[in-house]
């Protein structure tokens, strides 16, 4: 008997963001495989499973993505129903393609359960709709990690002309306020971090990417992060959240 | 007693891509204000409320903005707990960002539920994912349902660049072919149109840019479709989905 394998987003972290069939997965799977941004409050809800962290971890590197892949085919040729769980959405810089492929090509079946991606829950929580009339018709997300990652899609983005939003960006404020100065941005254009967006611990900066590139809102910390840029982020105010800095959580925050 | 409103994203249109905390305040309503993309299967979910469409429907206008927002904060104000729900995620081309600042301006108390978004989940539902590696770094996603809203977004991004997703474009595959080869798009640059992701009626098909803007792929109906431009949609055959036009589908819709 084969089992199979779902590719299942897990969600920004709050476990009432999961959705109805990822929670159906969670509750019949034999073993789970959980990237280090899944909150231990949806993990909770995989009672039954085995589970077993496969992301990077304080530190830690990550399993590498061969051995991620031989673990999910050996576990469904031996008959258990694996949920590869993943933070966000599987296919939003979650790896899920190259997974989806390793099964195919092993010929082990697989279902693909989309998530909430933070990249557009994440500022909608904290005030920022990614498009609103007038403001933003489009919106670019990219990874904020290294330079390499989200320096050569600057250079095909013309300054201000849509949100964009970095996943994946805690450390890299200073650089990517630079880099968007760089390529002519206006330097009052403005930003936002977001950390543990839905989680208990979550915080929010706000300032421009001048404030950023001067390492403003630079927190060294663990928790995961995203930078928005571009006029949608003065919507928040007109929703009623605080203006500007947050300055007592982000003094906590340092 | 002043009631509330959540403003919520229903996701594609499968109830099992509901989040637990829309279930929730779907379970609890008493009024549902409802966008016509939002499947039938998911309003179903509000057992006990009135249900109230306010979204465009098979050619009769939608509801003037300021009437939903006038609607809303009358019902709130009796005391109901009132759900906007809308397809997708609330902030992704919902106007949600309107309704929150009114609500707002109105003092009446709201929350936000983020949902799947289309933009994403649709495409991964089709064996695409929207970055992959190696293949697109970065994704943008637009409006695709007049040139007024796409052509000055496609004016800002470099031809080939990142993978592009085009809600909200049926009937409009043959325009946004064209306006992507006036731009410099590579005539092969693989092309997928996305039918009623995650319902019974989905459908796909498959082709490249100057495809669409011969006309091919350009089916006349009523449900919602997308447009997916990228080299991200050759993953697709890679995960073992159909190669190609899906014909026998594609004829039925004609």
């Amino acid at each position: 008997m084969t089992g199979m394998v779902s590719l299942v987003g897990a969600g920004p972290g709050d476990p009432g963001l999961l959705t109805r069939t990822a929670l159906a997965t969670l509750r019949r799977a034999d073993l789970v495989l959980y990237d280090a941004l899944v909150s231990d409050a949806v993990l909770a809800l995989a009672r039954r499973a085995r589970r077993f962290p496969v992301g990077k971890r304080a530190g830690r590197p990550s399993m590498a993505q061969e051995s991620i892949h031989a673990l999910m085919i050996r576990a469904a040729r031996r008959g258990q129903r694996v949920v590869r769980l993943k933070g966000g959405d599987p296919f939003v810089f979650g790896r899920g393609g190259e997974e989806a492929i390793a099964l195919r090509a092993a010929n082990v079946p697989f279902e693909i359960v989309p998530g909430v991606t933070s990249a557009v829950a994440a500022p909608a929580l904290a005030g920022i709709p990614v498009t609103h009339r007038g403001v933003a018709s489009a919106f670019t997300v990219l990874a904020g990690h290294a330079s390499s990652s989200y320096e050569p899609v600057l250079d095909a983005i013309a300054p201000n002309a849509l949100t964009l939003v970095f996943l994946m960006s805690v450390a890299q404020q200073q650089p990517i306020g630079a880099a968007l100065l760089a390529r002519g941005w206006r330097a009052s254009t403005p930003a936002a971090l977001l950390f543990a967006a839905s989680r208990d611990d979550e915080a929010a900066w706000t300032g421009t990417i001048e404030d950023l590139s001067r390492g403003d809102g630079v927190f060294d910390q663990e928790r995961p992060g995203m930078i928005v840029v571009g006029d949608v982020v003065n919507v928040r105010e007109q929703m009623g959240f605080a203006r500007g800095q947050d300055v007592e959580r982000a003094e906590a925050l340092r």
